[in-house]
């Protein structure tokens, strides 16, 4: 069974730091997305280049419960990896291959805002906190209005994760969170990219892609212990961003982006 | 006499590093410049940071007659910090002002398409330069209908020198000359602040600030031996952009944006 894109339905697509970081995948993802019909949003995670960059600025990465602590320095060297040469390279590619991309962070024309995190209490239930310019993001937090007038120039946004607090500071958010928050703010559909070509029936066999999933089979398969702890908060997003009003959800791979493989998931 | 702003004219701003590397005087700018009534653009240049951040990860920064040599590795460091954190630091600054800015490289919208610079011979009529990825800009290089587009939506675009050639690659450009370009385009008028009030007298005298300078005066000034190196170019500058299309230059201080000085550049 092929995957077909919603018609006439903006397309939110999301790529990792497994993309960004390997020059001859982006390239040919960038191809792939610039071909892509119809309005489309593109949103970017970072990957390893921000952790090289403060290393070699003397600043050690700390990273907890998988989320960086972004102190000044920090936010300083996220916003340059992220927000410059990653989100710069990715808009010039695109840009090489016919697509009229421009580059945002959530600061640019404000469409974007997000909300500093407050000091958490860790897992353990004791552990305070602090993650510095951290920042959270939902659905209304989007300027879709911003966002659709650009797209009805002909324009394709290009999200990284640096987005503000409109009190003239930057903050360091989550990519997945972002494309999530897009696609629920526009009634998109979102394709989810990752390693693999889909969610997999049996993870050593990377053909074993599962074509749909939806509630109540998502249930059982967790039940069945089929889908793994990787892709469980995969998931567990996906039913989230189409409960909140994303139009449906497409996790697979970056390449080959209209080959019509990966796992549609929806509600339903 | 007080300089007052064209009426009805696009300003286009220009601040150099002086202000980019200092952060109270950057605040204060911003303040100011989010005040400033009318449709409005600014363009930034870098400061220091590139050259700090390439020492660190073990490159050796080269400039020839006064521009950075770009080979690859460079290219990523100025893209980061340009186009990065200085871009971004002060688009979200002027958010928190009130300003709806949209911070720009050339490659997003495809607002300027730089053209590779050939390599070169020097002065000295002998050494040929490669300067790798160095763009030059004109004021034709300006999508100005773009612009002008981002202007009827209310938003105040921010650029860097950060370009692109359209086949998918960026390029290190100057940024005052992006200011002219951008000027030229938009027939605007162009602010150039730099550390003083305006072009002086004396340059011993920092209140020597001569109001208005017309092509007939600045050949008797040069004579006279009273505009000095550093003023000569910008001055040269200022008539170019002026014969190709900009309404009228003021040279003068980032500071004080609306306090009525500086001096009036204008062709007859």
């Amino acid at each position: 069974m092929k995957v077909t894109y919603l018609h006439n339905t903006i397309k939110v697509v999301k790529i990792g730091g497994n993309v960004v970081d390997n020059e001859s995948m982006l390239e040919a993802f960038c191809k792939d997305f610039a071909a892509l019909e119809g309005p489309k949003v593109l949103v970017h995670g970072g990957g390893v280049m921000a952790s090289s960059i403060q290393q070699a600025l003397g600043q050690t990465p700390v990273k907890i419960e998988g989320r960086r602590v972004t102190d000044e320095d920090t936010v300083k060297v996220v916003t340059m990896v992220y927000a410059g040469w990653c989100n710069k390279h990715i808009t010039a590619l695109l840009q090489g291959f016919g697509c009229n991309a421009i580059g945002l962070s959530g600061c640019d024309a404000s469409v974007i805002r997000a909300r500093k995190r407050a000091p958490r209490t860790l897992s353990d239930g004791v552990t305070q906190v602090d993650y510095g310019f951290v920042g959270d993001v939902k659905g209304e937090s989007v300027n879709a209005e911003m966002v659709q007038k650009l797209l009805d120039m002909g324009l394709t946004p290009v999200f990284c994760a640096i987005n503000h607090d409109g009190k003239g500071n930057l903050l360091n958010t989550n990519a997945d969170t972002i494309a999530s928050s897009v696609a629920i703010a526009l009634r998109a559909e979102l394709l989810l990219c990752f390693e693999k070509k889909g969610v997999l029936m049996d993870k050593n066999e990377e053909n074993s892609v599962i074509p749909h999933i939806d509630l109540a089979y998502y249930h059982t398969l967790k039940e069945q212990g089929i889908v793994d702890e990787g892709m469980l908060p995969k998931l567990e997003n996906a039913f989230k961003a189409l409960r909140e009003g994303a139009k449906r959800v497409v996790i697979r791979s970056s390449q080959g982006l209209s080959d019509g493989s990966g796992t549609v998931i929806s509600l339903g």
